[in-house]
């Protein structure tokens, strides 16, 4: 398929980065059931790393099979596939090249308290495995902000360096950052715009509430009538918060939920001007039929 | 232009550094409305890290693009524009050459408690986004201040031994500074001379009130009857600390406040004999044509 | 021997490795007792480090003597031999080559207090003593788990590159694991998990109880009525974990015990699928007649 | 000037150091007033780290200039000129090569209240502005102090790879310590002799008061009966301290006191063997002309 | 001298090591006095470090000089002579080849309060100054301890990769540690077993006392009526807890005492097998004359 309209204009935001860069990106804009529209579903799997193998897998135990998931992002045709190294490497061989790979290179797990996350891989493991990018998690807000922003920015200069996209995944939490304003509007704006700011390709955030959290921004919101109604009002002040809808941005679904609402969330994404969803437990903890059917409608609305 | 006696007298200042460096600093200097006088004023946005992007651009929306922010410093005709990574790659190639650049490399953000900033950039990045100089803000006093000193010196080292200017926010707060001293008389004063020391082409400080902070500083100022009436007169004790004025010290104006303020302040400035202002929120959350007006204003006192 | 059908299966799951990984694994799969089965029993030795030498050899004094331990390993023709660096040197150049040699690269000791390990030998070292691979500690939940993870990421990836195996011993503890949740089912399942996700070349973890810890877990297991009852069925779970049992896992023994109670542990450990077993002090601790003689009964039983 | 009798022989002391070192000591050791009689007198400009500038230079304004500060060093033919980078830089090129320089590598400031100092200059500094060597405080008994004394141990390591000398401000404050210590006679001994034991080319220390300070120390100052009543005194077992007087010890004066006050202090250090005086606030707090006045009267001492 | 049977017998336990190391282990244990009896005498110079001048020399003020400590260790012809960096170079090349030397490559002060040393030379220092090897302290049992032991392994293992020996000072503090474990006899095994494990050609450690100091390790001493009665009984345990005596082990002398308890401390040591001892307040703090006296008797016992 040649690159459509859409994605050239897309690529031509990323002005400061290299054709190498640009043509990962392509790589994945143009794959799968929504190549070339300019919207992507991701299917993420680091739920093992973060909530444990039974949290994750027990609900359809071929799950616990790394090839199944590759399978499973191939044959629903989502536009890429994101995870950490061990189930990366375990089909990197067998399916090399028919689905775009993000190599999650940092994880947190739910038996530590602290806020923070491990390096568990490095640029070379993504470029060793023909990712397409990497994929970081930062928490703005927490004690360990500051430094998980000065290792994405290493592992993100690295990255460009070698033509590998950066996704981000920015979730505030902790500081001044309180429990509703995880998910507060103005908290994920400003989550967005950081993420925006430090260069990342991709940018993926929680849908966020019509929640105001911080007390400095509350007038703000207020005097300039920002709308918060609907979760399109919301997703389209996030596509601003991201300068001004140059950086791609899509939106987590979280803990697995019935049909209709994790479709409306979609609707609400597509219709802010939102570039995607990312599609985890919502996807691989259903039967691989009902997870194809589901996708699908996903990537229906998207389309 | 041919370069003017002004500058000339300048760049003899820095006879420590290589003749790339000067010719960066020359570049700063010799361009825009006050090319050639000596004076600068420079448009800085870093506010989307430090307040968040509704708190900086909700006034003036237009400036959630990055590409707008490079034509209101190229229009309006200021010595430099001076941002973090991703505002100055979003415009990198388009606007190439038309107005000095300046990499903002670390950033803090009001999500997080303590008094400390990440760095955000390289000086590779600069070279690669054509900059002529890379900023970086210091935190005297507080906790992190010596980790900030030590960030500063590897930095500013290698920027120098690249032919770049470094330019440094000194912001002193924590520690032994009360509130009232973070824009103390004696304190900045103290801030920029520390700049000075650490070899900074450019010093980026506060204007200071009359209020002498530090106990042990007291009686020196009132001995030495060193006059604290005037914003002329407290520039002038603070160019002098930046080594007789033979250091570049531009001024912020901080929260955007009315013109006749923030002009009595630049005419402040000016008599003092200070080098220029760094004017953000007064510029980019105005209309544009506001916004050019008044630095017009701004830099027909400093011409 | 040739390479059998059980172990040209086993390479194969390793499909994001090196010809130089897979043929050091296979050097461990075909040799000794169980060569060629897909089962593997491993001597190791670093209770030293971990209790002291009189707890660790005071039973059998001749263990103290580093060759005897060799002799150990070799005679009874158990699968490989994993120890400290002091210990593996003292003997290294004597027994070159006749037993898989695993340099455990990590040691904690019972005189300081906090949950960590110190680095104490390379994979430098390990290639330079001829070891197939390298053995490291994690503790997921302690304090110290995030910067030991990245020790074995670097670690590890640092192995892969010259085709040596990691063996990773991952033992939960602190944080919110309880100290009954260390050798808890649902906690051993998600310290063979991260250790599958990390990378590993073989998972050590202990044998796990019937309880599960984590509250958020305990529904998880009962709505899918994951089996608990007998060793062999939690020792299924726990390979499930391990990509559906595409990692090879092995389980220890702990402290000494009799005769009986330790064959029928490695019956459950083989009747789940388990891939052999790790046995220390109930090895050295016996004299070598009786310590032979069990190790062939363990091993008859894997056979 | 043909190299001294005296000269020689204390260039013998360094016995472990290059040719490259022992030139720049003995450029150092040839050069002013007091050339080739193996005493120093150094000016050393870091009060406006210490300090802040107001306190350093109001009372003298002309010294706010770097290049008096120069002049000053030149025209009163002290040995030595000792200053941080910026000083050094503003300079540097006007004056270069009429008067030995030490790059004063890092700062404390007094807007902190922790006990350390942050690395404000490089080796590579020193040899990029002709200087014969770096000078290095550290506060024995610190917390920070095996830290410092790390960072020592590098600097200098690298700074005699390349033939400078290496100065040690060694000012014991905290731990152990207490506040009468600082100065105390054991204490100063004890940092002259760290000092040495770390390979300091020249040790600066405050000259210690009759003040035996730690428990452990009195018995054996009183038993072997240790003079203290005279500076003489004091300043012969600082030496002894100093391998048996075989490493060059400069004192300091502190803050600005009488005339006669400074003088008979350098009298004690000249009687009881010292190598000479570091003397700041003393002389560019005066005028110029008082300045070299007293300084020579100092010299006049030493000569 | 041609190498004796019992040392060439002490070269073969070193079978992991370069034949770089053993000639710098030959030519320590074939000097001197006491070459070619496979034990030694090797006189120590930290105390200057640990205790400060005068507490190391006011009793016999000729040893301030380093010269004197050189000579001392010559003329009385022990089999080595360790101290830190400034010790050494002052008097390398005087003496350059007369004594084999081991720099001391950390040190700790009695001016701080916590239980860890700094680095204050390096390996190539080492190479710099001719010595056969280096020597490093690490506490067992101390906060920093799995600090100390990762700089041990890095230093040890930079030594050994260019044929230096590594000397491990095990003295346990701290942790689990009370105040009569630090020489308790289980804890000095244990210490002496660690030291071991990571590699150390020559392992010291202090004389043990018959006090048990860990419950988990006192039944194991009673069951298997481990003798500590005499000092020739701890010191055969401590050399069993060493490979089974394939390590080499010095016992250090402590504070200066009687000539009669230092020779009886020593006839115990050699009686239970020890290598040898570590002499150095007990012979620099005596005039030299008694010093060599005593040092021959000492070493007629060895012998």
């Amino acid at each position: 398929m040649l690159r459509t309209e859409v994605v050239r204009n897309i690529l031509s935001w990323y002005e400061g980065e290299t054709p190498g860069l640009k043509s990962n990106l392509s790589r994945l804009l143009m794959h799968g059931r929504l190549g070339g529209t300019g919207r992507m579903v991701i299917l993420p799997v680091d739920q093992g790393f973060e909530h444990g193998p039974a949290r994750s897998f027990a609900a359809n135990p071929v799950a616990y099979d790394p090839h199944y998931l590759y399978e499973l992002a191939i044959e629903s045709k989502v536009s890429g596939y994101a995870a950490p190294l061990g189930l990366l490497e375990q089909g990197a061989d067998t399916y090399a090249g028919e689905v775009p790979l993000i190599l999650k290179v940092n994880s947190g797990n739910s038996l530590v308290s602290n806020q923070d996350q491990a390096i568990t891989g490095t640029v070379e493991d993504a470029m060793r495995l023909g990712c397409v990018g990497v994929g970081f998690t930062i928490y703005p807000g927490a004690d360990s902000s500051y430094d998980m922003i000065e290792e994405l920015r290493e592992i993100s200069h690295e990255a460009k360096s070698r033509g590998l996209i950066s996704v981000v995944w920015s979730y505030p939490r902790g500081g001044k950052v309180s429990k509703d304003g995880e998910t507060g509007f103005d908290i994920i704006a400003y989550a967005a715009h950081m993420a925006a700011l430090m260069g990342a390709t991709i940018i993926k955030v929680k849908l966020p509430t019509a929640h105001v959290d911080l007390d400095a921004a509350k007038p703000v919101y207020e005097q300039n009538g920002i709308a918060t109604a609907t979760a399109a009002d919301r997703v389209r002040h996030i596509m601003q918060a991201a300068f001004a809808g140059k950086r791609l941005v899509v939106f987590s679904g979280g803990a697995a939920k019935n049909r209709q609402e994790l479709l409306d969330e979609v609707q609400g994404i597509r219709d802010g001007g939102g570039n995607g969803s990312i599609i985890g437990r919502n996807s691989f903890q259903r039967s691989k039929e009902e997870a194809i059917a589901l996708l699908n409608e996903v990537m229906d609305i998207y389309a």
